[in-house]
């Protein structure tokens, strides 16, 4: 077991800004060893009230489009402006590969040497389910320690957009011009989620392609948007490589918060992604603790064997396997 | 209360091929009162035994691919070499309108009325999952009754192929000619799922356009196959309301088991069917449980509430009530 500090030094240190502390802590909220969990309930709780007050936007884009690129001119364009910033990654490949933990500091080598900015890579090593749990939690956070934008970065495949979407304010996706959305491999699921879409890379020869894109998307948009939010999904062109564009995506963002400030939209979004996350943490706790019980884990074997060969019902299966569970709740207490 | 019989009556009926025993039974099986949950349990538990025999047949295909046609046709054809078969329905769209049941009967009168074919409409009035439990169930019984093909009908869209699917051995796609597939409303995951694709309507004025259609979507399927099955899908033509074709595509299913059964895939998918049934059955009957538990319904709304004003963190109120919901099962016990 690490050493480890008690939650108030944890707290204190990061309502301070103090960006060891902060790092240290995010190393105790991903911690999978048994010993940490309590620890890092009682950060969160203890930095819950100073939570909720940074803008967050969620960006993705299939690999190639230009995705570092464009994170660490926007991401320096905010910083210009004063703004303290976060960038933390929700990367479905850390999974399998190990992750991208150095890959994400050098690919924004500038932002990360820039002192109002804070990189923190994708978490490793777990289901996406977790990963994201875990950005969610190193996004409060970065918003107690003051940070005023947090970027939530992922690749537009899968599943993690979807996760990205359900965690952040505004959700940007990132095109290039001269590709059609099919051979940029985007679903459309991503383009109906999306407040506004960036065509990189409008730069030299591009820069009319860009325009194009840009005027096609705007009507794909049009047809397919069903904003609930009130705001009008917006098509831009940038060049993260000439930096050029990023005061109109971030005067689009500005527009849209207070737009959604103003309807509701802002504080209701944020209300149902709380509850999303609450009502799919029981379905994920229940199922945790459920096959992590002993007499479960004593029978379900068997049970499975009965079940896969045809010679017992799914459903009585699972009734059964439930009833243990829960009489071993209760011979648990007993004893 | 209906009056019922007992558990060993519905079986003898069953087994013993009794059409109104059978009816009698689904309609248990169907029931939503609570009395009949344990009724309906040992009568599935009792013919489990003399299930499994059947060959199970997904059908899917946006409306207006002539779904209805094509079961008639078919199902004749199959009677008509002395095969008894069974026509079940998964239709989403009867939660919402009350089902579609007379439709089903009406749509298919020819067949309604021969002795070898028994249809039974889509149960109503549950979610998705409820009714394709429901209607596996029901796959259950006609199979302990003695019918040797089961057609399983779905409507191609949305996430009921993904049920069906899940369910049946075989599973077959109806489209149609010149129409484009993103016309037809068919998405690229069904194209993934599928045995055979049949273009219906090949008749008349049609029958070219239907020769290019096999063509095209040879390749297309061709592309995107992932067989685990060990069989390379097949697109064939077929004339439902002409009652062409039908042979044909039965010899295709034919050659498909025969396939799976000498190299094991047939066995292997009957058996992680099951598996992912009890699975899913768990996760179900532990939310239901849960969320229908006196202490939980007592504390979750002020939890919810607390939660979404972003007071207390998701995970901490999930963890928080499942406690309460576990110390509840104690005291249960004690009382």
């Amino acid at each position: 077991m690490p050493k480890r500090l008690t939650a108030d030094a944890y707290i204190d240190g990061i309502l301070n800004g103090d960006r060891v502390m902060l790092s240290r802590a995010i190393t105790v909220i991903e911690s999978r060893l048994r010993g940490d969990k309590k620890l890092a309930s009682a950060i969160l709780q203890g930095i819950l009230p100073k939570t909720g007050n940074a803008l967050r936007i969620g960006i993705t884009g299939v690999p190639g489009v230009g995705k570092s690129t464009f994170i660490e001119a926007f991401g320096q364009y905010l910083t210009s402006l004063g703004k303290h910033i976060a960038v933390l990654a929700i990367d479905p490949s850390s999974r399998i590969s190990g992750g991208s933990i150095l890959g994400d500091k050098t690919r924004m080598e500038n932002l990360a040497h820039d002192s109002r900015a804070y990189i923190r890579p994708s978490s490793t090593g777990l289901s996406l389910g977790g990963v994201a749990r875990n950005t969610r939690n190193v996004m409060l956070l970065c918003e107690a320690a003051g940070y005023e934008v947090i970027l939530v970065e992922t690749v537009g495949v899968g599943q993690s957009e979807t996760l990205v979407k359900g965690m952040t304010d505004f959700f940007l996706l990132l095109m290039l011009a001269g590709a059609g959305d099919e051979l940029q491999g985007i679903k459309k699921g991503i383009m109906e989620m999306v407040d506004a879409i960036a065509i990189n890379k409008a730069d030299g020869v591009n820069e009319l392609l860009a325009n194009q894109a840009v005027s096609d998307y705007q009507s794909a948009l049009h047809l397919m948007s069903h904003s609930t939010s009130g705001f009008t999904a917006r098509v831009l062109s940038c060049s993260a490589l000439e930096r050029r564009g990023m005061d109109t995506i971030w005067e689009t963002i500005e527009e849209y918060v207070k737009l959604t400030n103003s309807n509701g939209f802002f504080v209701k979004n944020r209300q149902s992604q709380n509850m999303d996350q609450l009502h799919s943490s029981i379905q994920q706790a229940l199922q945790d603790r459920f096959y992590e019980n002993n007499a479960v884990k004593s029978r379900l074997l068997s049970l499975e064997k009965m079940v896969s060969e045809g010679n017992e019902l799914p459903v009585n299966a699972a009734e059964h396997l439930i009833d243990l569970y829960l009489n071993s709740q209760t011979s648990l207490d007993k004893s």
